[in-house]
């Protein structure tokens, strides 16, 4: 399947990106510019986005209908996850055997057991999932620089050689993006991004609707923010359709990361209310040596 | 009170700055270098740090002794809020009239409660709080830039003519250091920094709890993170012995804060609980715009 262009080995011939937004069109410029691909066609809804990435130098064509697919060695399916299992049934009949069909969805558990459900057997299903983004979203924010330096993680189940011979070319076409390919079991890997990822989403929604909800009362209190602040709840201006479809796709593994929390803020509360000084400082100076052996804040 | 040196007008003549870490240390390299006193002391209780401090050049001499507060015109209380009442006990019988009498704390109905109930009615009290920090403590950190751009609240009482003088002399110096003065009452200053940045801050220190305690019982959790949960819990390394003193002197205003936020969070949890797609997406939405018109999360 390896090809070359020049110096650079292209490692698929035609992928398929189904979603041309933030990710999905980073890829398609990270792809090209790599040559990395020989072709890179966007499958979207909308003909004047995909107009979009297709001037953004995004993709090279352009596509509506799911039969496209068809010509596709990579499929990768871009789009929110909660329209991942109606791209997979709508291009279930124009996968060709040995199609290798990915995706960038910030869930695993629920995107792997649907394809094991929908996809033919002769299509090799390898879960991904980038962690790279942005608050913005949309084809017109994409870069092809966004995966460096960023993990990505990989999700293999064990399937046998076809699997092997997909992860090892979608190993190499994470390195070639620019990030580290991280090979986790899917389990681990919702758990993990429930705890870093989709739980600090909810905190900063709440925090930044309380805060709010206190202005509306008492005008000037949000005149006050700080950087800290603003730093905090970033994120609160992220995609709305996006986190709603990641907290359906991660339910589970929120909710028990959303537990885990509330019982580490609802030990704080005790301690304030009591003016609980040791247990305030003991909590504060432990996880202030977890957070250094984290290491810095600067952005990927 | 007002003296010139060179072209720039001083405001004070000698200012006493109890505890010179971060922010007193600061603030006195700020002073100076504006030449908005002629001579700032500091007052501690480590001769080591404090020669640190007048190595740095945060002040110009060092002092163990309570009774040094006597020679100022103008005392700020910088050491943690704590340590407040100790030092303004210990300092009373050594304020002469006139004597005007600040803080930087980040509480301010205590501190003004003790500030009335200790120090004689010819020492003037005007409570103040620079919005601006660092994760960092201690005068190794102190940079005279610090309060550039940031707010610094201020919260007089109306006790007439001296409190209007005093608040005047204060207004040109918090300006003078590069900060914009903000005119507050206590009550409604206490709220907001419990919404914006004491909730936030358990908030932070909480989710990194709960982060940890997962890597513990997965290892490779915490290895996904990517910035983003850098930046949320970036502040859950700050100063526990701060942190500590701020929840006890603001425990009411946290508390209140504490359960507006989980309320909303209990509001999110539901919902994800009902997988309810709808009110998720509605609350993203919402909180989104919230966020947007906060404007940009440079620091300060």
């Amino acid at each position: 399947m390896a090809r070359t262009a020049g110096n650079q080995p292209t490692l698929f011939d035609h992928v398929l990106i189904a979603g041309v937004g933030l990710l999905g069109g980073s890829l398609g410029m990270a792809l090209k510019r790599g040559r990395l691909v020989r072709r890179v066609t966007g499958l979207g809804r909308s003909a004047d986005r995909l107009r979009l990435a297709q001037r953004l130098g995004a993709i090279d064509a352009a596509t509506l209908d799911p039969a496209s697919a068809r010509e596709a060695d990579l499929v990768v399916l871009a789009a929110p996850i909660g329209a991942f299992t109606a791209l997979l049934q709508g291009m279930r009949r124009h996968l060709g055997p040995g199609t290798i069909v990915t995706d960038v969805g910030s869930a695993k558990a629920g995107v792997l057991r649907s394809a094991s459900e929908i996809l033919p057997p002769e299509v090799v299903f390898v879960g991904g999932h980038p962690m790279a983004g942005k608050e913005t979203s949309g084809v017109q924010h994409a870069d092809p620089y966004l995966f460096r330096g960023a993990r990505w993680v990989l999700t293999p189940v064990g399937r046998g050689p076809a699997e092997d011979e997909a992860l090892s070319l979608l190993v190499r076409m994470v390195e070639g993006v620019g990030a580290t390919p991280v090979i986790l079991g899917s389990e681990l890997h919702d758990r993990s991004v429930a705890a870093i990822s989709h739980l600090p989403q909810l905190v900063a929604v709440a925090l930044m609707e309380a805060a709010a909800a206190l202005e509306q009362e008492a005008p000037g209190a949000l005149g006050l923010a700080a950087g800290g602040f603003r730093e905090t709840t970033r994120i609160a201006a992220s995609d709305p359709t996006m986190w709603r479809d990641i907290c359906l796709a991660n339910g589970p593994a929120i909710l028990e990361a959303l537990a885990a929390f509330e019982k580490r803020l609802g030990a704080l509360r005790r301690a304030v209310q009591k003016a609980d000084g040791g247990a305030l400082e003991e909590t504060f100076e432990r996880v202030r040596r977890a957070r250094q052996a984290l290491g810095g804040s600067e952005r990927l």
